[in-house]
């Protein structure tokens, strides 16, 4: 028998009013809400404490407050990773960045999702897709990053873009839905 | 006579500068405020708070810090309501939920509009439209939802979509303006 | 020899991670968060602080908090300046508003930029565009303008518009990327 957290993490039908899962976002909003009341001066306190909170970093990591999770501990950054303000990640299952990667301020990234069928909706079970991005991709601001998506090396998401496809390495993509709207020579 | 109130109510032009209604949104904007600085340890106080703040509520109603609303008396929510993270209802006039309806990140609700010409929109009058969505209504994260929208029963909004007309019964909506992109068989 | 700062207003490329450009923006924050836990009943307060943040304000000038700024002294704006909830202005270089006008809730105005190739980008070094209002613009919740652009007297931006060019005086845009909708009759 797989546990709540076990369904959750596998992609399957899980139900977040789970005791464990419960204990679990309590402990990252507190986190979090930590994180959001350090001061500007506190750039090495930041670090730590996203060190903390993230399931793995580099060593150089930022985030501007308000900074928003669901657990952290999904939520795997590389090397030189740095999120402007008020950056939201539903990290319900895995969200992983490759290195040098920045995501300018309101990124909104969902591995969190529901069924489209009310009834089934209304029971509460819900589920999640993983979100990747591979090395070097820049995020413009106010983009949404849908369930599921896989992002390559060398991608710019235009401000504003909603992705719900996978998108290819070395391209600009913008637009709702999101759309290649340039290759980039590397 | 109208007052100042009972115009805006009914969707005429009026002045925002009223003192009875510069009160109401001090007010609201200070128990919005409490609500924000409540603890991730205080469900049972963010309930209350919120049955104290909204027009009215069934006993299940959650939303995730930071709130925002004009005057919170005009938002009237059904049964087993959720909102997530940083959700924003400007309800100059009526916003309305049916039963088990639930907010991602980020979404945006405007009742608020203002006239298109500059000198009518200098004169500092404006005016607002309700919104009003059915039962069972899912609306993803960072989507826009304008002034005098109907959104019918069983209906998923998709992440970053921008309603600006009404939607039917039982189909999914996305993009900029949003626009119907499936029908949930019920 | 010019300064890092000095190219950058120049919207050259430069070291944002210079020791004048990371005191600066170290006290904008300062500024930015003492502007964000002032109270609803402190609306002069308010007022002082902004004119105290901005490079040049009308005497009439608000914004509601939480609001975000990389400078603020390259910020400037005319009379009769209001700004809803959760406004975003990252104004590396300078941004400037006509008289009369309104921003709804969470806009984002962006004149940061990157380069598109990664290892130029992953150099560290960055650019910006000087955005730029007429008079009387409205710009609609959620709305995003990117940088460089310059937009006209007498415009709606409709909420979730991303506005990736310039807009001439007297018309409503929307859609993303943003187009005209509608020509205003003045």
């Amino acid at each position: 028998m797989k546990t709540e957290k076990e369904k959750m993490l596998a992609g399957e039908m899980y139900n977040p009013a789970d005791s464990v899962l419960l204990k679990e976002r309590e402990e990252a909003r507190r986190k979090v809400r930590i994180y959001n009341q350090t001061l500007e001066t506190e750039g090495e306190k930041r670090t730590k404490l996203l060190k903390e909170l993230l399931g793995s970093t580099g060593e150089n990591v930022y985030m501007e407050p308000n900074i928003r999770f669901d657990y952290g501990y999904n939520t795997h950054v590389g090397e030189n990773f740095f999120a402007n303000f008020d950056c939201t990640i539903l990290d319900v299952c895995e969200v992983r960045f490759g290195d040098n990667c920045m995501l300018a301020p309101g990124v909104q990234i969902y591995t969190a999702a529901h069924p489209l069928h009310p009834a089934e909706r209304n029971s509460g079970k819900e589920f999640a897709r993983p979100i990747s991005f591979g090395n070097n991709v820049w995020i413009g601001g106010n983009a949404v990053i849908n369930p599921g998506v896989t992002v390559g090396d060398n991608v710019v998401i235009a401000s504003g873009a909603v992705v719900t496809k996978d998108v290819p390495d070395n391209v600009v993509v913008g637009g709702n839905p999101a759309k290649v709207i340039k290759q980039i020579e590397i």
